[in-house]
């Protein structure tokens, strides 16, 4: 967008896997907007041809990390501030996977060690790696910290299974470590909930299509997309947004507010035969 | 239902108007459950020859009052109390009307004196029969006021126009005098959330039947009909209840915890030609 | 109460430990109501001998289980159902642990295996437990579930830590499953996010009597006790709430919707110096 | 901030009255960052020197309108467009006044003329303003609508009166109207949720100042002032934030989200006396 809205800013970008991705769609708009950062992911996913491309075209050092193992995100830390020399302004948690999901086991039949890695990959790596950022003193007063989340953790999706759990964990973290890093070091700590976006991780989902469009039909503004959702986060990194913590921000052209839209109810009556509903003595 | 709930207490039930009306099935569970009251709707309902009738059947007297009257009100309060023989332990408000929506103003092109007789009989005259009834002493402690609300209070849905904003506002009274009422006199206020019912009051919004299939779609246990919220209105009048303040509680199968849900998905998918979605690759 | 709310209906109560729990009063309420019922809790506690009395005085059988062992819920459901003479109608999950509360590892300093087995025995125990009624169909239709919440799930308290996370975990459970159990079977579930109450679960948290004082001055009516929730609990298990599910009902006095009372006000102004303030030229 | 982030925006800015408004302090950030808007606010206050000299230092028309006044407002849109030379961009509602508060009449004995004007010019206006926008088709795509609330909306707070009911009310007409400007013209409207701020129209609600010290100590980045909500409504007028609406965003610190602060409980415990609490046999 071109408003330097993060000069010389320092940050870290978790997550992004290819152009679909959210955190792919930050760090090009992270880097437009002026700021400086490093990129993890998964030790395979930095070893993907694009993933590197994106390092070089955004010249960023890429550090890969188990986000679930502490000695990683330790080791992402202390690079990252070695690479960028300071303290770190901002960091992006797009972080989740279900094995639940992936192997179809649904939501009445749950693995509990699937589950487990659910909760630990979507949701716990969270609070490790807002953790060891506060353990090594690693991010600027004012810094701004905010993980992904889906309106799922509020409201039962079909088909999105253990991932709404993990994700009412994740929000419930931004909150609870929200309270202690905003009063300890003035770090604020948010998610943002985000329309349902056609992703790598997110086509596993049962139904995804017809989920996608309902919802867009729902919104009065359309579905986000994965660029939308940049540059909202790139509005909570700056320092227009310092004394807002412990949110959960909806960037979903107005799903999360809305009961029932006329596009959708349009399009839902046209699933009804015309002659049945005129029998019913139906107004439609 | 037979467990005498209400054993002993005296009450006041606003709104019933033909036995469709949530008012009229809790005026008759209320009476199974051993409650006395008195009904009070428009001076016009209360000559309707059902309304007399409900009277004569549960035993109560019949008090016409424009609920946007506060003398009327005083007169409702004062007259059950004497008619009761003492103060009044719980009272029903089921009163709403749009002259937007039977006039068919939509909600972009709202007339101001009907909005402001919206809320005021819909919403404001909540407050004025507390306020009414606060000022007389007239409910015991432990006494219980509710009234009926719908999940449009918090989601906007197509074609519910002002009443919308009226129980948004009917919600926040419910909080704001719960304060007050319960520090000052152990008097709990509450609303309830129903779902969409089909009743004389709400037959007048659009497209309401869709409406109401997509509700009892999306909803696992299906729609909540009168009597399951004349059921849960006396558990909240009951003394099973008392630390329950100003609260909104969601009588509804479901629905507003809900996403999406299997059944009305596969519906809304009905809407779409197969071979055109088989086109767009999607997997449905 | 004496009105045979629970006449005819079988039960399960997990949790009761000794007469200040939660459980424990819902045992002795659910069985004047006319229930019958099993209660299970950990090896160790059903040894002790309140909690052998209790059952005695109850007419329960006593069921040993670890709620985090599938193997020994499934144990619990079989022999309720063969004990008590059919399917189960309630379930009282009442159960929650934290190791990094009780060996005083704050929320800026978690130890992660900790952090497991509060999730694990505070809130995926409830998956299990449900999940397990599902695969045995140990629920009859209509039947009823609760757990015990806290409002740490919505908002940030002091000291309360990890356990914040594991109980918004819960509430998303009681919704994520709520959804399935309600669509199939007709099950409902819910939470009740109950005032801080000293029981001995509780009295690990820091700053509790402090915390409970505000809360009772911030409460319209006061914080409600085990008994109040006792109550509430007994209507959500009877047959007058069927179609309420997937909801998080507060039995609270009014504190989760309080910003601030003029009780608790006028305690928090005694702590300041009266002639400081008046330098400041405040009003108070 | 000088990162031109409302270049070429046109915007018109409703309630500056000193230098104490957030109105205020958004004209001079929206002039900062590039925009051009005009100022409306009552005739009274139009004819005040120091707004008029906020119109000249942000070169910018001063339009008078009594809000409440639809005649009125269609002049402001009119004269608005052709002064700016263009249709509207952004809009700021920072209007709201209660004489129930003004006049001490508290929530148990409102005056139903003044609780009428307090919902006409607090809320009302606002749904005003829009549909006049909206029949002059006066507003841009992606266009951005920001009224101010307060907490009081959801959470109840002694002395705030019916100025709570007024919030209330307000959020509603931004999700409601959110829904058909979204879904017609690609038009947002959210509220933003305010910290208590000392400002002039603040300054009449009982008990503000231990109310603010309160907040303050609950807020983890302590309370937002009124330039961190300019900040926060220039980022809302920006086009970072084009899916974002009829959404209610706490700018507050983290306030909203908590539910007890060490800060809070520190400053609270001083209001024991330490012998009556030893006597009690209390940890504190």
């Amino acid at each position: 967008m071109g408003c330097n809205l993060l000069k010389g800013k320092r940050g870290i970008i978790f997550g992004a896997l290819n152009d679909m991705s959210i955190a792919w769609k930050v760090a090009e708009l992270a880097h437009e907007e002026g700021a400086i950062f490093t990129l993890s992911n998964t030790h395979i996913a930095c070893r993907m041809g694009n993933v590197v491309e994106l390092a070089k075209k955004t010249g960023s050092e890429l550090i890969p990390a188990d986000a679930t193992n502490v000695e990683d995100l330790e080791n992402v830390f202390k690079t990252s501030m070695e690479v960028l020399g300071g303290k770190i302004d901002f960091v992006l948690h797009s972080i989740g996977m279900s094995l639940n999901v992936r192997k179809k086991r649904v939501y009445n039949d749950l693995d509990y060690n699937f589950l487990s890695k659910t909760l630990d990959i979507s949701a716990i790596s969270f609070h490790k790696m807002i953790q060891t950022a506060y353990k090594l003193d690693a991010i600027n007063e004012w810094g701004s910290i905010v993980a992904l989340s889906y309106v799922a953790a509020q409201r039962t999706l079909y088909g999105y299974n253990d991932m709404a759990d993990a994700k009412a964990l994740l929000e419930s973290i931004a909150r609870s470590f929200g309270y202690i890093y905003g009063r300890e070091k003035k770090v604020r700590i948010n998610t943002i909930s985000q329309s349902p976006t056609i992703t790598t991780a997110g086509s596993g989902v049962k139904g995804i299509n017809s989920l996608i469009d309902f919802s867009d039909r729902m919104s009065p503004l359309g579905n986000a997309d994965a660029l939308d959702c940049a540059k909202y986060c790139v509005t909570m990194f700056s320092d227009y947004t310092r004394k807002v913590t412990m949110q959960n921000l909806f960037n979903d052209g107005g799903f999360s507010s809305m009961g029932m839209s006329l596009r959708a109810m349009d399009q839902y009556n046209k699933s009804f035969d015309p002659e049945e509903l005129a029998e019913d003595g139906s107004e439609i």
